[in-house]
């Protein structure tokens, strides 16, 4: 009677609570979801379920086949992305999708947000990356099986831990992290780096980034071997 | 004694209390009608009313002539716009006019909204339209008809239930759907359009419309025979 | 021991608080006075005093030759602008200074608002006005007066009621109207007009003002001898 | 038992507390610290914990030296920058270190910001100043002490309670004040001057900055000799 995954879907939508809290979503856009690493499955939110009415049960539960373990509810439209996502980037725990609207902004403008300053650096190394636009072909084949892929080549050369975000081309963004939770906070982060950088930009259209040592210095500071960031 | 258009106004004003609510306009800025197609009749904001201060027995109900079946206040000055609207526009269930602050921008500039992205295409597979400015001659005319005239002439070779949304030239938008409740959905989207697709032009006043392959994608996902979006 | 001035300080702190809840200002930024003409007196916020703290008894009531009539606490800097204003433009019974973002924006740019749409011509029927830069001369003289009169030299050949708003170049706006009340409505239209203006500018630098035709409708429709906005 | 910092700790976290109020942070971003400047030692925010969770126990007590004097959580990364400055600039009781989003667009640009009008010249009487980029090698050293330098040095020849803001090139704001209260107030207008700013710019590139006689003049109604701003 009571759901072995009672705790992961609780996960799940604490998770996409936030997402509404935070202000990176209206109505029933964005989706949140939890994975149980060892038991191979994640919970997520159901499609087109509004955030007001979204209870614990509402929870969708699926394994990586993409099959419903548990819940009435269609799981997101979205799922077979979070599927490509979590078979093939190691060490993912929590992914959200948002469309968030900085973040948006610059997917739709196909533009990498540029690191400008210690905000980012304090978050991932590099400017935060945007996919290629998506082929007419791979359109009309499985398409969020195929955004998933879009995704995967971008990240071909990157360490998805180091780097907990993406800009889709002319759609929008994701991110994820060790737990859902975190991946939540990527998201939300991100949307205050690509309005920080929409201002920068504005202000200076050729704005530099931040030099090399920098960078380093500040990931460094929160994520290298010696952070020294939070509390131990 | 109890109202037969009761329900009616309730949604009606169910619908325009989401207004503020949403954040599409202030003050007494903006109202929705709710039509009940088999009776000929929708009701309406009062002119002129804050929100704070509406009541569900301040509707105002109209029949499609523009006389006024039930209430003692006036109806919204736009009334005659709405009466065009739903004589001519097969479908409609409910309106909605704002002076929602981006979209309002983008009407101003007279300028459509370009189709930039997914979320725009999940709700329209065409760029938020505009309508040409008003004549002087029309404006000397019957103004509320002329404005519905004016949206009217803009629909010509369109379907309304595929494009619930429309800038006019120099004023503001209207929104539109099955129901009122609908209409206010479509209103708050169309206002996160016009954000995302400033700052996607701010970024890159050269950013390209997405594909119409992935234009088709993304609205058949949701509109289309084999809509997958959403709770069956 | 009961103020005869009570009714007036309410009225004038009510405004007042209008100013935070509008997100018309911060901290201590802005003031709003009431006028009773036939007394020949007004309320006022005292000065440098926070919105959170304000109590009803904290208004100073000062009269047309800027005595203070009733009150504990030193008036707002800005009360002898508020004097030459009432004094010499007619039919004003209440005044609103603020620094609100969007119309300080425009007015630190030095430029008016162009009346881009029918929101801006449902409450005046030109441009918001701008002032001329202050000469370091008068700023010599007495500041506060000379703030006053940099507003008149810009009302010379306007009706005061009809453009109930200025922006003072190089420093913020003011507006006014009949009531405190009616002051604050138009601050707030102001902002909203001035956010309005910068998407517009911003999408299209080249944007062209509404047909004096259009404007004419829209001012009228709402203040003219035929008005037919509202209730009666 | 009661610790004799309680007075201090309170003060801190009171400051703290209004970072996420005024919406100068999200997360755990910014930290605030208060100087007992008798005692040599300040209360500063611990490091990498959510403002949700914050408790006055939680505060740190830090000495001049860098040494823990009370508190068991582990003090602001941020920490030695706060020392330099408490050390080398006279006459602060508190200090600010945001991420602010319109400050940091600036000081992502490398920009100062524009003296462009009274809201500014109101808190002090020139461009918010920029400071110089850290250099690699500076980097290399004790990065938070050399932060604290960057500022220093850009401070050789500023009044730091004339200037009570800077921004640091690539980075963000810190502000501060002669309490730890008006140092928060300080960030929280820069932010607000920051925004105005950048919609003058984006309204009118060539912007001019105020007359030098009207800053004087608002600078002087408010800092002078012979301020009457506020109640005595």
């Amino acid at each position: 009677m009571e759901s072995k995954y009672r705790e992961l879907k609780e996960r799940a939508w604490a998770a996409n609570m936030e997402i509404p809290r935070r202000g990176l979503a209206i109505y029933t856009f964005g989706n949140v979801s939890a994975l149980d690493a060892k038991a191979g499955v994640f919970a997520i939110k159901p499609s087109g379920v509004a955030y007001e009415k979204l209870q614990v049960d509402d929870m969708v539960v699926v394994d990586l086949e993409g099959r419903i373990v548990e819940g009435t509810l269609r799981p997101s439209s979205d799922t077979r992305t979070h599927i490509v996502l979590y078979r093939n980037l190691k060490g993912l725990g929590g992914i959200v999708h948002t469309h968030s609207t900085y973040a948006t902004g610059w997917a739709q403008a196909c533009m990498p947000i540029p690191i400008y300053g210690t905000t980012h650096a304090d978050h991932l190394a590099e400017d935060v990356p945007c996919t290629a636009l998506m082929t007419d072909e791979a359109v009309g084949r499985d398409y969020e099986t195929e955004t998933g892929n879009q995704i995967l080549e971008c990240f071909r050369n990157r360490n998805p831990l180091h780097t907990p975000m993406v800009l889709v081309a002319g759609h929008a963004p994701f991110a994820w992290g060790e737990t859902a939770e975190k991946a939540v906070y990527n998201a939300a982060v991100l949307e205050e780096l690509a309005k920080m950088a929409f201002i920068t930009r504005g202000l200076s259209p050729e704005a530099a980034r931040l030099s090399d040592r920098l960078i380093r210095k500040h990931f460094e500071r929160k994520h290298g071997q010696n952070a020294y960031y939070g509390q131990k």
